[in-house]
């Protein structure tokens, strides 16, 4: 099944804040319920919260009682506002939203064919996801050799996108195709989606794993346990620099210390040529108790200061590879990315 | 107060496993009460657990029933081994345990002022801990600029040692001196010893801090936020090589990456020039609940496998000084790390 749905004028998804000691599936009705839940994290990964946006505005228009397009296009504008401003970073949210209102814009049609047309446009961005991870996924397993121990960081499955995954897409791939892998998941602190969801994605999938503390990455990768790392990523600028979860950028940097591959596995929608450089990216800091508290447990200090950036940038002089949905590219990456964007898919 | 002291005939020791939320003073009244407190931790830290060690021995001699000197000697040896088979890898414990033990063989003396002789020791080696650390505050506290930002990993404060501490006595005397300065606390998964300790100690010290997740340092470091990085030692080898907490290795990588000084405080008990280099040092593989729970929380799918390295090395490459009670030293560390152990205190 998909981390997220629509069904029948109901957009449907796993509650990722519930896992793995609860599947549960919650059920969103209009537009601001779609919001708070990418807020809260009820939704994550960069690719699953730009179909998660897609869908509000499918809702928005659904819920719209405008008579004329202009009044459905103003409505959309209202609630594009409230699902662009829940989280920063990840550009596959604004690249969604922009995506269905520039379609809705250049459809010259009454308001009730313009509402179909958004939702079709979401349900296309949603199926288009899993297809792009299937490419990224078929890409990536071929960089994975037979015996590798690949280390992965916070969770860029199937539930961080519509379906598949896009690092752990590759993953279980190589797994598929009968490579005998072993994954070194690091629980990734702080919202740990490496020991939530990562662990349980892969324990579901079958494939060999150890979880680690974050802090024993560097440990295996100098002890020359770890021949690949893959993770996701949430924003790539023109240069090849990646912005993913927080501590990705010490793992990076360890990794090319060893001798260490690193990839990085994301769909073209990840991609944002408008920014030069990682530099440029607005990097979300999230609450304070997401690092006191453990479920609820207050494991510091109470009212001790915190800083909580919920993800860093890793500069693409660390990256070996970046595997997209239209292929592995490689520096410089200016160009490749540049080439592949420009390229049809 | 110290972190463990001895009150007549009894180990007190701080409860360590139980702050921030409660600050406790246990009772050690046999050695195996003081091998088990190691074990679990209740006391941590290098030069806290070798005075722990060498007053476990001291309640051995206390508790023999030996009358003559060869079988007092025989209860110690009882009471060592047990002693010894705690903890692997910081040096402390052992060397505490052999000083003790040297000192028992070396007097020629009936078992009753033998046993004086033990505890004495003992008492002596807690005491030289205390004068140390205040050395270690006092030379390294110097390496700190008015203005800096130092990052610190784990604990090494005042129940990191019998008191001062090695890496937070070095800032919370550039505090005292009047320096303003500011800590990122790294919270130090899994036992969390940055977020329950660490930022306890700086908290009562008033020295101002922010409290990170582990992942969150190289984030701040890259931002030029960083201006030194001091740590404590388990361990140091004749080349300079230091074993400290799991996760040392990636902030001493990442530092080296982004030209920040990285330094380890530690006495001298802790540097061990009979092992060449860290690949020869024992790294403590410690239980997998440690990862998979917090405060009886499971935070992962049941089951899963784990692996939890309590300790790792950092090349003493990637150290920019050490800093000890006889002096900071520089590289390279073979020769300035024999030069001053063959120097007198």
């Amino acid at each position: 099944m998909r981390t997220i749905e629509w069904r029948d004028g109901v957009v449907t998804m796993v509650d990722q804040r519930k896992l793995p000691r609860q599947f549960e599936v919650i059920e969103c009705r209009d537009y601001d319920a779609v919001a708070a839940a990418i807020k809260d994290m009820t939704i994550r990964g960069a690719p699953a919260i730009g179909a998660a946006a897609a869908f509000g505005l499918a809702l928005a228009a659904r819920a719209s009682r405008a008579a004329t397009r202009d009044e459905l296009l103003r409505d959309l504008d209202t609630a594009e506002r409230l699902l662009r401003a829940t989280r920063p970073t990840a550009v596959n949210l604004a690249w969604a939203l922009d995506r269905v209102m520039s379609k809705a814009r250049a459809l010259d049609l009454p308001a009730s064919d313009l509402r179909e047309q958004v939702t079709a446009e979401a349900q296309k961005i949603a199926d288009e996801d899993v297809a792009m991870n299937r490419a990224i996924a078929r890409h990536g397993a071929a960089l994975i050799n037979d015996g590798d121990t690949v280390l992965t960081h916070c969770n860029a499955g199937p539930l961080a996108t519509v379906d598949v995954g896009t690092a752990l897409g590759v993953i279980i791939e190589a797994h598929r195709q009968g490579k005998e892998i072993h994954v070194f998941v690091d629980e990734t602190r702080p919202r740990l989606q490496g020991a939530r969801l990562t662990a349980w994605e892969l324990t579901q999938a079958g494939v060999p794993m150890t979880l680690i503390a974050d802090n024993a990455a560097g440990y295996f990768m100098r002890a020359g346990k770890v021949q690949r790392v893959i993770v996701g990523a949430d924003r790539v600028t023109a240069n090849g620099d990646v912005a993913n979860k927080i501590g990705t950028y010490k793992v990076a940097v360890v990794a090319h210390e060893n001798g260490v591959p690193f990839y990085s596995a994301m769909p073209t929608s990840t991609i944002d040529l408008s920014l030069p450089n990682g530099d440029a990216i607005p990097i979300e800091e999230r609450d304070a108790r997401e690092v006191t508290h453990i479920d609820g447990v207050c494991i510091a200090p109470e009212g001790v200061r915190v800083s909580n950036p919920a993800f860093d940038v890793t500069p693409h002089k660390y990256i070996a590879a970046l595997i997209t949905d239209r292929g592995v590219v490689y520096p410089p990456f200016k160009d490749s990315l540049l080439r592949i964007m420009r390229a049809e898919a």
